[in-house]
């Protein structure tokens, strides 16, 4: 008789977007034809660059011919793509090898693989308000989870502490949903608190491409991180490939545990779990760094910037407190008064047509915020601003 | 202190596509210039469909302009696609509904992925010969594994017998590396087996597209089997998307085990792990079902069925005893007499510069056997099959 694993009957139900798209639902179905000002979903909303779409117009007719056709890619991906991204980070001045660099689907499909190069028994720390499949996959595996709550009182930005234990760490910076991005000290803190006791650091740096300020983009900006990090990234916000999926993951060849290289056993498993990422796939994500690709997705993330901005200046004209925007896609607002964040949903949507985020969906400890992306359409946006202003200023 | 998964310490070197490259290599490298007749990996040769690449370029091109863009595609599939796999189904006479398809990275991607609904006590039943990552990924998972031979005296399709006792079950019909493919009454028999003990059958049906006598494409086609089995395709073979990736699992809605639907745990394991399969590649999927795309993969396929039939008639004449090339793509022939299978793959290569795969690779039980698949040029099959004549007839 199968056993099927019995840990997800430990997991919650997932309320959060399904309860969101319920109440937005019904508010359609009684006012039809209202305009909703969407900013809720972390989605970006401009199309690919014209870079990727001309590299991937070719990569499709390098499949129609037999001569330039590509079958099985190598399982950790192509080397075109892997020097590229270890090119783009040698331009911070971290130097990779590009047997370092892992092709993936994206950081969301590589944050839930990953899990299989660790023991069941180890201990997850998860700081929230957080990314809610951190959570649901380490349930799934059967893990002990410790959850860090983090505030205005560290700036969402939590340290270890005295007295603090676990093996596997999730980092996010700059952080979905706060926005919160960690300086130079403050990883090295980490990264040392890691190294003295054998912990890994999972370091998920999806929003890197979002940061203005001299903050580190990578964990191997720092010194010490090559014996205690994995860094998961993905093209979904940095080039718009949320619907078209590739990432890539790096795992330093000097990172071992209990005699074990975390590099060779993801090589492993790749190479039996995968047959590789799609050729197609990969040829857009290669345009992605070259100089042209680069300037052109920079322009794209100028426009989700100038989103922020119009938002933050709305909320800094209505006295309303937040986190984030400076050096990531989200917005983390505080609540009116008094008002949980489900509450504020409610009024946002009723009043100004405005969808966003409950804190409550990113753990208890969110349950006083509110979430903004600022993927949206630019329109959208500055009147959702407008809005806002005129709502709260109230 | 992390702790590895200790079970990758468990899995033995994965040599034999290694062992191949090296071999030949060092061929090349003392014969400059010498053209060999691969026919070892199972990779396919000709470009994709017409249909597809139309349908990838225009894929591409709604990715290219803000008001056809796609985003986050739902994690369990595209509506279209889902839909498409089930109409495909419903040819063969096999009904099921579009939220029973998941669509997915590939064959391989989902039968190491889907490992994660069971409990690692179970017991796995694995026939052999057979793909080494069947074996390598539950060893991964430190479950138990059941080596079930099969050989000639049962034609290569093993029943299960008295005493016979495993909880998860691998039937790959038609078989790689074997080419035999079940009848419905051996299928039947297996089906039957895993209701009464409440075992699951994972059917990997990645060459069900070469079948061409009356025999079962789908383990659907079995009455009973929605209660005990999981079915996980590809169109690598079926449509040449070894490199370009997309591939279907069907999870019936009646599959439970221990109170838990399966087909649930498998919808929260996507959206929990994944944000969905690629936009374009899903629309490059779909045109493979379409009337025009059906006809032209099967153009396809004929090719490789002719390259089978050239290489049966060869070894007929040389009065050499093989399995499979009628309904699959791969032909499993017996080594001549004394000779291990490694033996003849240097015999093969030395003499007439043909390369296949030595059945040792395949499992103890494959020794005296060697694989060619038939997914090579047409021309280098021909070539190659006069060659093994004139070899094997002295």
């Amino acid at each position: 008789m199968l056993t099927p694993n019995l840990s997800y009957a430990n997991l919650k139900e997932s309320y959060l977007f399904h309860h969101i798209a319920e109440k937005t639902g019904a508010y359609l179905e009684s006012h039809p034809g209202a305009h909703l000002y969407r900013m809720g979903i972390g989605d970006v909303s401009l199309p690919l660059a014209p870079a990727v779409i001309e590299a991937l117009h070719r990569a499709v007719d390098d499949q129609a011919v037999k001569e330039s056709f590509h079958g099985y890619m190598p399982e950790c991906g192509a080397p075109f793509l892997r020097e590229a991204v270890a090119g783009y980070y040698a331009k911070r001045g971290v130097r990779l090898s590009p047997d370092e660099v892992f092709v993936s689907s994206g950081a969301s499909d590589e944050l839930g693989d990953i899990l299989d190069l660790f023991d069941r028994k180890n201990r997850a720390l998860i700081m929230e308000p957080a990314y809610p499949a951190y959570v649901d996959a380490n349930i799934m595996a059967g893990r002990e989870i410790l959850h860090l709550s983090s505030g205005p009182e560290n700036q969402f930005l939590p340290l270890p502490e005295d007295g603090l234990e676990a093996d596997l760490v999730y980092l996010c910076s700059p952080n979905n949903p706060t926005g919160a991005a960690y300086g130079r000290d403050q990883l090295s803190r980490w990264v040392a608190w890691a190294n003295a006791r054998g912990a890994l650091i999972l370091f998920d740096a999806a929003y890197e491409a979002f940061i203005a300020e001299d903050l580190p983009h990578s964990i191997f900006e720092i010194p010490g991180a090559r014996t205690c990090a994995i860094e998961i990234c993905s093209l979904s916000k940095t080039a718009g490939f949320t619907g078209t999926r590739l990432g890539y993951t790096v795992i330093p060849k000097e990172l071992e545990r209990g005699g074990l290289s975390l590099n060779a056993m993801w090589v492993r498993n790749r190479t039996t779990k995968t047959n590789g990422i799609s050729y197609i796939l990969q040829r857009g994500g290669a345009a992605v760094f070259t100089e042209e690709g680069q300037r052109q997705v920079r322009e794209n993330i100028r426009v989700y910037r100038e989103n922020a901005r119009c938002l933050m200046r709305a909320l800094d004209q209505a006295g309303i407190r937040y986190w984030g925007g400076r050096n990531a896609p989200y917005i983390w607002m505080r609540c009116p008064e008094g008002m949980g964040s489900w509450d504020f949903f409610d009024l946002l949507l009723r009043e100004i047509q405005v969808v966003g985020t409950p804190g409550a969906g990113f753990g208890a400890c969110g349950e006083d915020f509110f979430r903004f992306s600022t993927f949206g359409d630019p329109a959208d946006t500055r009147e959702a601003a407008a809005r806002m202003l005129r709502l709260l200023k109230k």
